[in-house]
C-alpha cells in the first residue's frame, strides 16, 4: 500500500501531514526537485522533527564545482552513498580542506564555514542534514530550482533567473562568496 | 593526512574537539562501540550540532529483533545504504506498519512510537540521525555496549549486564516496552 498525503509543500507527497506519524518512503520517492542536472529529494523537514533537522539527497552527474557559499546558522552533512564527491571546505582559522568522499565517507561543514563541492562520478549521491538552532532548510532547493513529479535526474538543466539566487539564498540561510578562492588545489 | 584528536569520548578521534571546524572522516573510521553482535559508528554529535542532530551508523549481520521501545524527547531517521532491515513502528492511533527498508529506502519514527528492527541480511548498514528539542542521543549505544578501537563487526557479542539496559536508558532517552506487540505479522 502506497499512502501519499497533500501537504504545504505537494499536493501528492508520501512524507504525512501530520507529523506525529511514522512513515516509510522508498529510494526516490521522497519530495523532489530539479536544480541545474541536480536532483533533490527531500524525505524529511523541519515539520517532522521540530525543527532540529531534516533528511535530504543530492544526486547528480558528474560536473562543475557548486558556488562557495556560507550559512550563518546552518551546520551541514555530506556523506556519500554512490559515486564520488569532491568537497572543498575553509575553517575559522582560514585552512582550507580538499577531499575526495567516495561512499561511506563523512564530511561535516559546521556553521559559518564556506564550503563547495564537485561531483566527480556520474550517478553520485550525497545524503544531506543541514540544520542548526534557526531550524533546517531543505526547501531552499525546490525554491532556487522546480519541485518536480518525475523520477530521475532532469532531462535538461533547471537553470535559475540571476534574482532567484538572491531571493532564496535570503529566506534559506546561505551567503554566495563570489570572491572565494580554494587554494588547496 | 589523517588527523586524530582528544575528546571527552576517546583518546583518539577523527571528530575534531573543537567544534567549528570542518573535517572529514572515511567509512568506518568515526567513533566506534560494540553492541551485541552490531558495530555503531558516531560521525557527528550533539557537540558538533549546538545540539540539534547527529550522524551514526549501525552494521551487524542479519538476527533478530531489538527489543520495543520509545523515545520521548527524540525523532529517529532509518536509511539504510547496505542489506535490508524490517522496521515496525506503532503510531499515535494505535496503528502498527511493518515494512522492509532496501538500500536507498527511508523509515521516520517520530517521537512517542515505539519502534523495534530486525537486520534481514549479513552486512547490513542503517544510517541514523536521532535527535529532538532536548538534544541529541548517540552516546546510548557505547554506554550501553563497549566503546572500541576495533575496525568492523564485533568477533563475539557484546551483551550489557540487565541493571546497564535501565542505567542506559534512563540516560538516553530511551523507555523499552517489554509489553508490546506487533500484530503486523
Amino acid at each position: 500500500m502506497t499512502m501519499e498525503y497533500a501537504t504545504r509543500y505537494r499536493n501528492a507527497s508520501r512524507i504525512p501531514a501530520d507529523p506525529g506519524r511514522p512513515y516509510v518512503i522508498e529510494q526516490g520517492e521522497g519530495d523532489r526537485a530539479h536544480l541545474f542536472g541536480d536532483l533533490i529529494t527531500v524525505y524529511a523537514g523541519g515539520e517532522q522533527t521540530e525543527n532540529t533537522f531534516n533528511f535530504f539527497t543530492v544526486e547528480g552527474p558528474k560536473g562543475d564545482i557548486i558556488p562557495a557559499h556560507l550559512h550563518t546558522d546552518t551546520h551541514e552533512v555530506f556523506y556519500v552513498t554512490q559515486g564520488a564527491v569532491r568537497l572543498f571546505a575553509e575553517g575559522p582559522d582560514g585552512k582550507q580542506l580538499e577531499r575526495t568522499l567516495t561512499p561511506g565517507d563523512f564530511g561535516f561543514v559546521p556553521k559559518n564555514c564556506p564550503h563547495a563541492y564537485r561531483m566527480e562520478r556520474h550517478h553520485t549521491r550525497i545524503v544531506g542534514v543541514a540544520a542548526g538552532p534557526g531550524g533546517t532548510f531543505e526547501r531552499f532547493f525546490e525554491t532556487l530550482g522546480t519541485p518536480t513529479e518525475q523520477l530521475g535526474l532532469p532531462q535538461r538543466p533547471c537553470v535559475p533567473e540571476p534574482h532567484e539566487f538572491a531571493d532564496a539564498a535570503a529566506a534559506y540561510d546561505v551567503r554566495f562568496l563570489p570572491g572565494l578562492r580554494w587554494r588547496t588545489a
